[in-house]
């Protein structure tokens, strides 16, 4: 499987890597990364298809939001959060801990009384 | 001069907030809004005209991010920072921080010598 193409975190504006991270599938992904390290793409807990899962992890990578490796015959998926936390301090670890609150990303969830 | 309608934050999804602030011109009122505290609609620094200056503002105000408050004939906006603080920790801060930092809005901005 080939390695593919990770943009240089310097060259992004903050505008895209909000941009990446502004759809509430791509939030629970990036903090399902957060809590956890490297992930193969069959293990994501999402509720979308598997090309759909591909679509969004494609965004993500594209925005330097986060590193993909191929192992063996299947992939793995893990945050920039080092390169992001030079390029723009606080933000992609805050943004992944308030998605990790379960309550924030909207949709079905019940707000907080 | 009416009120302006402003959501409960409580009720807006953290990719809403996200969505709102992915463009540059919009990161860059957040910016100056953070700098400065109330600004008036005429007098933000941005390249565009006042109706799509106006278009902007609503987006802010529609994600919970800006409250405008209308004083006589004119309108003043400001961060809802300590609301959105409380619901998303750490998340406008920083990016108000990083969008503050003129190198990383990218797009045609003027370098900051």
């Amino acid at each position: 499987m080939r390695a593919l193409q990770h943009p240089d975190v310097a060259n992004i504006p903050l505008s895209a890597v909000l941009n990446a991270l502004a759809d509430p599938v791509r939030l629970r992904i990036v903090a399902e990364l957060a809590r956890s390290g490297g992930i193969a793409c069959q293990q994501f807990d999402v509720p979308v298809s598997m090309s759909t899962l591909s679509h969004h992890l494609k965004v993500l990578r594209e925005a330097g939001v986060l590193r993909v490796t191929p192992q063996g015959s299947y992939r793995t998926h893990e945050l920039r959060q080092e390169e992001m936390e030079r390029r723009f301090p606080g933000v992609l670890e805050s943004i992944t801990r308030a998605a990790g609150a379960r309550e924030v990303l909207g949709g079905s969830r019940r707000p907080s009384t």
